[in-house]
């Protein structure tokens, strides 16, 4: 799938042409049924809105991604999104706000980023989510995950791993078993992040250095994080941990990563990212997280994000078997021709008698009411 | 279904809230099946471009539609798209222009425009179409319109309407049967816009005021027509609108305005609007037009656009027998929901004790492995 030249469109914005677009409709299709199967439904936001309302202040890393216009009605900064869940959460906390907790919602939905990466050329992407609002234990939690991973097998995804995280995790020891500093905790984190050992112990932050192996595959990484003696801290947490590997792991592959934050700066006590065999970019992200009620109430939340774009260039949701297509010659039997696409043809009309259904892509002709191998 | 308040969303863009999102959902993908049927193959431009590509200058109607801003990255103004067709016509001239013809492509997504009406209080909307790429003969023709009026009625549409006009027959009559100055022909075509005789008579144009009559229902609107003697002038036309009539006129109301210019400025011989009973908005319009590639040469295109969302907005799509929604307790089997969720069955899990299947809008409960009525 070659790229259309810079001249016609902006950078990191590009055309979708049939056999890409086709599987990216199979596939949200597939995502979307899946997520409903478990009763998340469809909600679908504008794709543009108040800036305030899709990020923070200038400190809020979402406020890097915003496309941002005026608008010239409201005379107010819109942005198109460049996420949806935080539309999610603001239709949680309005419209629905009295409606039943848990409440289940999906989305799937075009975002558009600011700028583009190296790893990730695309502006423009579709986004494809479930969100649990009212409840973050580790059943919640544990159903959202089922979800993420039933609907990408739904989907044809093979090759999947869970890297489970615990976003808080830092804190928690440096408020309880292994006290830091205020100004350290930040500097720890970056060291962990670094995965810098000699760094660690500059700090003065030892006792954090077990967590650095404590990284990969279960169960032996989980293993590793059992063996740090945090005085009861992380019983809690490992079992969580355990649990939802057991859940899964007979699909994916579970991997653990318990210092990651990238991409989990509103996670809470725990945090996913989904990644696909042959993919160096995270295609999905989920875990914990709190949303804010107009009257300073707050409600606890899992949900993930999916990315898929990806998967579907790399050929996910592509028709192996493409539709047989029928050519009809001019003059032919219009209802035989209405009921062979009943019955799942696709057909192609002749307009004139030049039209080539070999070029055209036929495989069959309509003759006699029936069709015809070419 | 009741609009967010002003203060959450900028005038014109509105949340899609689960009955209304899924029922959006339902319609799209039986549009775009219907399509597909035919041979159209879908495609996907972005959500935003250069605003060049999306308008002519400041005299083409579409420039008064524009979002506009401008892009960060290309430094260069982009706007949100007010409109898909103009987007397939790039696609049609440059990744695929040697394709092969004739070209069928569909394309569903969102679009914004800069103001909304009173008839039409969204800016954000759905468009639904097909275009029909290197042809534009009565064949292309009543092909498209039969793909417009299969696709509304797979997606449930009932009490359709289609009026058929001839966008350039002021301007043909003029330069043949019933000459006029070039400067008269605007007046005249205002006047039949407003359907004032008396002005038109002013005009000196009384060879014009049988168009008036010609109006309404088939067959006597075209019979008006046909009584118009413009010394042949008219033949081929009055002989392709009796054609389209009775390709679809057993499945929709077909109705004639000749002179009906609104929405139809690029179109050249034929176009038609979709009007479904109980909307005054128009729901859909397509008709013929020409496409022009990079290289100077036209290529003649037919195409339709639909705008769904009014139609949905009133029921269309929505489930009447909601999908079966099955309580699973805590501690369920979990195989035995999978096997039910793969049977068409929604699930939705218990979390805590206090999850009250009722209030989740469960209909059933898995009991020893089988839905049992609540």
């Amino acid at each position: 799938m070659t790229r259309t030249t810079p001249k016609l469109l902006p950078e990191g914005l590009r055309d979708r042409l049939p056999e890409e677009a086709e599987a990216a409709s199979r596939v949200t299709r597939a995502l979307i049924d899946a997520m409903a199967g478990h009763g998340y439904r469809r909600i679908a936001p504008p794709i543009a809105e108040f800036r305030e309302t899709l990020a923070g202040d200038a400190h809020d890393p979402a406020s890097r991604d915003l496309l941002r216009f005026t608008d010239p009605v409201s005379r107010r900064t819109l942005a198109i999104r460049p996420d949806i869940t935080r539309q999610v959460g603001r239709i949680a906390t309005s419209r629905l706000s009295s409606a039943a907790r848990p409440l289940r919602l999906s989305y799937a939905g075009q975002v558009v980023k600011l700028t583009a990466t190296t790893l990730w050329p695309d502006r423009e992407m579709m986004q494809v989510g479930a969100e649990l609002i009212g409840n973050d234990s580790l059943s919640a939690v544990t159903e959202v995950l089922t979800v993420a991973v039933d609907a990408l097998i739904a989907a044809g995804v093979t090759g999947i791993t869970v890297d489970l995280t615990l976003p808080d995790l830092v804190d928690t020891l440096a408020a309880t078993a292994f006290p830091l500093d205020a100004d350290a905790i930040e500097a720890v984190k970056a060291e962990l992040d670094a995965k810098d050992a000699g760094a660690l112990a500059g700090l003065g932050a030892q006792a954090y250095l077990p967590l650095i192996a404590a990284t990969g595959p279960f169960p032996k990484a989980l293993d590793r994080l059992r063996a740090i003696d945090a005085g009861g801290v992380l019983a809690s947490r490992i079992a969580a941990l355990e649990a939802l590997a057991a859940s899964v792991g007979d699909r994916v592959t579970v991997t653990l990563d318990p210092t990651e934050r990238h991409g989990f700066e509103y996670q809470s006590w725990i945090g996913f990212s989904i990644f696909v065999a042959g993919h160096a970019v995270t295609i999905g992200r989920g875990g914990s997280y709190a949303i804010t009620h107009p009257d300073g109430r707050i409600e606890p939340a899992v949900g993930f994000s999916l990315y898929p774009d990806p998967l579907i260039g790399a050929g996910l949701g592509v028709e192996v078997n493409e539709a047989r297509a029928l050519f009809l010659p001019i003059g032919h039997d219009v209802s035989a021709a209405a009921r062979l696409r009943s019955e799942g043809w696709v057909t192609i009309a002749a307009l004139a008698d030049s039209d080539d259904p070999q070029a055209l892509g036929c495989t069959h002709k309509l003759a006699g009411g029936a069709a015809v191998s070419l």
